[in-house]
């Protein structure tokens, strides 16, 4: 409950659901920021700076800075200090998703919340509660898993009927259940459903109470925010961080996307 | 099929289906190596040193590396790099269970293809084809597909009865069926199954033709090896990748433990 009273307080000062991803691909980058001895950190510095009063959390996805080898663990590293000393306040989500057996679970553990000291990870449910327990321990830190995600073939398994009390429920359905029923003991457990199916997003929030969800796929990807914001907020007005990446951060004025986004947001904030 | 044949032509030369896990966790890792500049590293030298010529395939888990940020990620370019000058004709395989949208993806072939030039990694299936298609595209690399994973948990989803041509099968199977009839056009598929569910290993094998199979889970964590080599083996006799990591490499004596494991193997292969 640590973080997500962190993400209600975030919320309820600064009027924003908005989470920016700092998906910050190295070919993608201003050039003026090139030539800098670290050119992922020094990118993230300059949105962060830019963004941050209009936003609840950021969200660096490991993939771009895998790409750049120990350079780019070392910008992940340097971006999660920069928020954690000057912006304590907003949520940091390590967009991992990892999943792997327990044992070795424990050192993504050791890398993502220890070292680094992300406030959240993205995990993926395929090898079930058994095997993710190391994550959802840590009662101090949130696991958020994989539901429904915003990519286009994300219907291929997620979508397939699984046989359920009689009937039958979608995957991703029964993933949600088995969440909030089972793994969700020390209240650290938030889902992943995306914007681009909003009918989904919708059923998905009728099944799991208050628990917070973690929205991707607006912007770049074709999801609406104004239908989220219908669906995706929990019973108290609350409980959703909407992700916008590449629409953000690659815009010819981060600065006024985000205030865009933000402005809807606390549009359709209760008061 | 490049790896394949690879990993064809080292099973055939050295009657062998062993490939050791270099899961590298430095609280195991032995004292005399803990005060060298790069301990993973000289602790997977002497490994390799020890045990190459009873092994197809060596796969490290990239948890244990992240644990160490960027000293472990230089552990593992290191690593990968003593390999491929020293055994190229060992298959690499990085345990990363790595799936993300299509887009991101592309970082994670350039992190673990490119610039750490591993021949394969692990995937979860759960975002499907078409966000997996960065790696599915690499005709010269392997992707190996997440089926039906060894810990004691890996029923929780895996083992869901899903809706399929009139009746029902376990999600396992049907992702088995997606990747063998949909994935694999670039015949570089491989799948996991785990080594302590012989009999699904067994229906998995008879399900997939002669794709080879990555089969983790004897030693520690319980599976036996002569009943996987009854059931996993393709129609040459070939196509199977058993691994053993702690079994191994924090034996007293990892050279013995691995002959051990290549005999009986090697008392198994046709002749």
């Amino acid at each position: 409950m640590i973080i997500e009273h962190k993400l209600e307080e975030r919320i309820r000062k600064k009027k924003t659901f908005l989470c920016v991803g700092l998906d910050s691909d190295i070919s993608k980058i201003p050039t003026q920021f090139l030539n800098k001895s670290n050119p992922q950190f020094e990118f993230n510095r300059w949105i962060i700076d830019q963004t941050n009063e209009f936003v609840c959390a950021y969200k660096p996805n490991l993939a771009f800075y895998e790409a750049q080898g120990e350079l780019g663990w070392r910008a992940l590293q340097l971006t999660q200090e920069y928020l954690s000393t000057n912006y304590p306040d907003i949520v940091t989500i390590a967009d991992a998703k990892r999943g792997d057996i327990g044992s070795t679970n424990q050192g993504y553990v050791e890398a993502i919340f220890d070292n680094l000291g992300f406030d959240a990870i993205t995990l993926h449910p395929y090898l079930g509660q058994e095997a993710l327990q190391p994550f959802l321990e840590r009662s101090d830190k949130v696991s958020i898993i994989l539901v429904k995600t915003s990519n286009p073939g994300s219907g291929e398994f997620q979508d397939q009927l699984v046989v359920d009390s009689g009937g039958t429920k979608p995957l991703w359905s029964v993933v949600a259940k088995q969440v909030v029923n089972g793994w969700n003991k020390n209240k650290n457990c938030w889902l992943v459903a995306g914007a681009t199916y909003p009918k989904i997003l919708k059923q998905i929030r009728s099944q799991i109470g208050d628990m917070p969800l973690l929205v991707p796929g607006i912007g770049a990807q074709g999801g609406d925010l104004e239908s989220v914001l219908k669906v995706a907020k929990n019973s108290r007005g609350l409980g959703v961080v909407i992700n916008s990446s590449r629409g953000i951060i690659f815009a010819a004025n981060p600065k006024r996307e985000a205030i865009k986004l933000q402005s809807l947001i606390s549009a359709n904030l209760r008061s």
